[in-house]
């Protein structure tokens, strides 16, 4: 299939990734992350977030979503998230028959939640017949391709730590934003006081790379019964929730390879770049309305049914709402200004058809 | 890390996959298995197990088993399985919380379900206080070692159909008992009326390569409301229990390679022929007891303990039933002929200290 | 505590209830529903709803409404509803806990879904990411106290038919709909074309006695293997829920009195009656706003907040949203005109102060 | 139908629970547990059991049982009972559907677990792939009819407390137990250090009275956060597992006049009085054993299978192990004394046919 604007997991991978699993794929190892990969991998999270962070590889997106749920909320809590939240939408109820948790959702007019959206979910503490608000979860950048500025993520971790909630960031493409932001992953999920974070890879490059990070000592310290300081729960989570690789020292040899080579920035710098060109020329195209700033490697427009129905004949990309006439169209780390060109000549035949 | 005898997924995987992996990481694919690579290894399984034959692709053996478990039974309803079987000890209890259903364990001289065996969790059907047993569950080869010969197999396919359930095959190491048995996979399988299977090619050489394959058109053709013979719930299933990869074109590649470069066959080979080299050699240690047949690449032995535990400084192994002194040594396909001399001339050292 | 508005489930029971435990007192009965007093009731249903029905008395509504989405969905499905639903709102995720679904909720003016309404939330099919829309739920009367006329809920019923999917009714105030409508329940539910319903009995003068009846053949005549047509998981799923009663024939013997002594009926007159008196008393108090058509008995006020704090210090009732300042009064079978004149008494003595 | 020997849940409920129903039928009352009734329980709860205790009046046995599983357990974490243990055999999977836990069964000669016997299933801690054991789980009386002296209860409850496990005891006959060791309550479950228990009056006259009572303060103490020492879990929990009942003080009335007026006591008495009585007439019928010693309401006999299917015929009674001819003959508080010489005439006759 040729390169196309449908996902940025439509893309393969980078060729340092081949390298680096060649470069494991030596003598024996460990199972279940007890190799010196994942060790490796461990002291790399630490110094990247800060040294309380402790991260779990997991297979994709779904599990670490499911798995930074866990770790916040009982089944009888809730997470607070936008209508459009990944979690909400497009998990087929993995949280809720995982966790067996509430989403309570709220509607945004660009994918992000603000404080005062979020206290409109904060009722019902201590009435035992509404779940009990645990944590907010929010997209960096959102499903929309909006950003977080530092000081709004601040504002809903306070908000979160006010309640005694908890802040979740679905960070899928997280480094799509700290290099739209100009910020280090740290800047933007620590030290804005984010508790728990879903760090993933495999759409800016990796053939499979995605993890779930604790960054607040609460989410771990808890104990049960006071008496075995040193239990972690989390394992054990993983493994029960189907989300243990054998092999893992390739998993984390990727995700290795992805911080210490620098492609995490280099692919999202060019994605981003990519997306930018998308948009200025689209800009030029009548009869086609951006939705949403651009901000990392997305773009949602809003075009004639009849066009972007027969521009689906020519490249693979989603309605994102059919109602509105919305579609996605996204840039991967493999776009080309050919590829944008081509496209957007393509858009432009249809559009005078 | 040397290599040694811990497990079969402490090696890391054949040549030929990376040379898969690379060749599959060209232009754009669909996610989530809607690309050619995942189509060839639908069309490939067909031909291997039968034209019913469907698989899902997941990304560990955890997950094989739960949603192949998934597929069999509601949570109301049971599996008997033998007490040593990994779904009942090793998955962390991942079919009670995901599926919710209870596990009837067995208790087996050998690690193999008779159907005499199975007969005495027979009972309590329509009785609403009971689990009502729905499938039987089985490893091929056991988690000791041992094999099913195909006659043992339709014997409790048989006695399952007769009772309106259904036969799981544990298969995370199939091929080392195709191998062992001269069969076919579709001989062991298919032809002796398994139902369900867990089809795995990690422990034999595969990076990440895991599946869960239905043999039985009721397993999907059942209808919950007599008006959509078309719904599958299956994609649903796997995608809510975190198991479905985004770019699943490499998980498909892998086990093209597998079936198709033949390294399922000679990797198999080679580990159960490392086996009976190390059993061999091993029955000449005096001391050493063999606990079961050496059939395909492990070997159980029971010894002195401050011998295996001075033996575990030298080498990484698991101990398997402690109170016992027995203890698991297990090939891969990576291990290598010196490999066992040196192991067996430690032991030597350690059982004359 | 002195009678007041704040629930009908604050007050007790018919005196007739009690005469009726007494009578079912003697001698020794099967346990768990296979008594006469059972039967009794199964073929009063059947007399009641149509002889397709079939009824399984739980426990409380949290139980009914559990069941019955149980009986109609998978975990991978999804229940349209209003936001404001009690399955929604008031069970602390009991459905998400124990089927593992997802509810989608619609915004609505009055409580009250409208096929539009629905089908804002009817996309996805087919689609593995999305939750699987495959009930509506409506209550009826609905939280707000309004009510769905039977054209409304047959073309409610139609819809959910036309996407092979089903309609349960939350009617846990299900007689205080049908003395209101002037209807027989059969011809608000099943004639309608009503699939899955709860029925209720506590709010309007039981002790206890609530069921899940189910009546649409589909939901049961379901086979998952194509080989045990009279299979019917619903008895173990109650079980498994926790929902079984052991000395069934008390709920039985209450719900049984509740149908044929006609309290049903002459509680819900007396009722809703009062709620008439409440509203036309409430009208004449200058301030107060009613907020929907006070339809069966309940009453939603706008006051001040100063006013309904007091009041709240005189007699207990809920706050219904804190930040719109409307509370929720509600009469019972028990509730008296002078309960009312006294009521509004206060009321009137608050706003002046 | 008439009196016989199928269970103690086939008879009704003494006469003073009627007169509590009505007493406590007056007036209003705030329904979920916020009603003087419940305040009186729970006082007369930490009256019984000593002052920590925490009682949760739930609808049944399976809910007593699964919430006090729920206290103890996260879903990775396991119970240890035996294999008759009601938990195992008799709740349909509920403690797996709805905490997702394992339960780890042990073979037992008399339904009692043994320190030693429970060792067998303590390892695996730490090790991510098995379900962690975290509590002993046993019946008093056990399901044979058998009881732990205080000195073996306290021995669990020492050994659980030093893996940092819990003991819980499901008492839902726990009066049987007590008038038979002569001990009050607490003498055999807080002062051996139980932690959790399923407190049960139904079987003993009661109409519906189960609950679960926590008697050690880590399992609510326990503190997810470290920032909400006030936090209960239980509440929200006992809702979203459907057990929460509406008009509660019916349930609390029944439960106080079960306590305060002796009949626990009276009713306890007279079935265990009945059942040596039934031991004594049994024994000196020829060719009828009975099995174990018969120390509470119940005697399992073995007999020729043909003379109890004649006697099934006669009077409803259940099967307890088909393959070994072993049937159960429970008596309960209105067992008369001419009932059970009825029954033995009628045992005697089919003996000799």
């Amino acid at each position: 299939m040729k390169r196309g604007f449908g996902s940025d997991n439509h893309s393969g991978f980078s060729p340092e990734v081949l390298q680096a699993l060649a470069d494991a794929n030596t003598d024996h190892a460990l199972a279940y992350g007890d190799d010196e990969y994942t060790a490796r991998l461990e002291e790399l999270f630490r110094n990247t977030f800060g040294q309380q962070a402790r991260v779990y590889l997991v297979f994709n997106g779904t599990g670490a979503n499911v798995l930074g749920i866990d770790a916040m909320c009982r089944s009888h809590e809730a997470v607070v998230c936008a209508e459009t939240a990944h979690i909400n939408v497009d998990e087929c109820g993995a949280p809720q028959r995982i966790v067996g948790c509430r989403l309570l959702t709220v509607d945004t007019p660009d994918g992000k939640l603000t404080p005062q959206l979020v206290k409109s979910r904060l009722h019902g503490f201590g009435f035992e017949h509404h779940s009990q608000p645990k944590a907010i979860s929010i997209s960096q950048p959102t499903e929309l391709g909006t950003l977080y500025t530092l000081d709004e993520i601040r504002a809903l971790a306070d908000l979160a730590h006010s309640y005694n909630m908890y802040l979740h960031v679905d960070g899928a493409r997280l480094a799509n934003a700290a290099v739209a932001l100009g910020c280090s992953f740290k800047q933007m999920t620590t030290d804005c006081g984010v508790d728990a974070l879903s760090f993933g890879g495999t759409k800016n490059g990796l053939l499979m790379g995605e993890s779930c990070v604790l960054l607040n000592p609460c989410l771990w310290e808890r104990d049960r019964s006071g008496a075995t300081p040193q239990t972690d729960d989390m394992k054990y989570r993983r493994k029960q929730m189907t989300q243990l690789a054998s092999k893992m020292r390739f998993m984390a040899a990727q995700m290795i390879c992805y911080l210490e080579s620098g492609i995490w920035r280099r692919n999202a710098e060019h994605s981003n770049r990519m997306a930018q060109l998308l948009r200025s020329e689209v800009e030029r195209v009548d009869g086609v309305k951006i939705m949403y700033p651009v901000q990392v490697n997305s773009l949602f427009a809003q075009l004639p049914r009849d066009v972007w129905h027969r521009l689906q004949q020519r490249y693979f990309f989603y309605d994102w709402n059919e109602d509105a006439d919305v579609v996605r169209w996204m840039c991967s780390f493999d776009t080309t200004e050919e590829d944008i060109h081509d496209f957007v000549n393509a858009l432009r035949e249809e559009m005078i058809k």
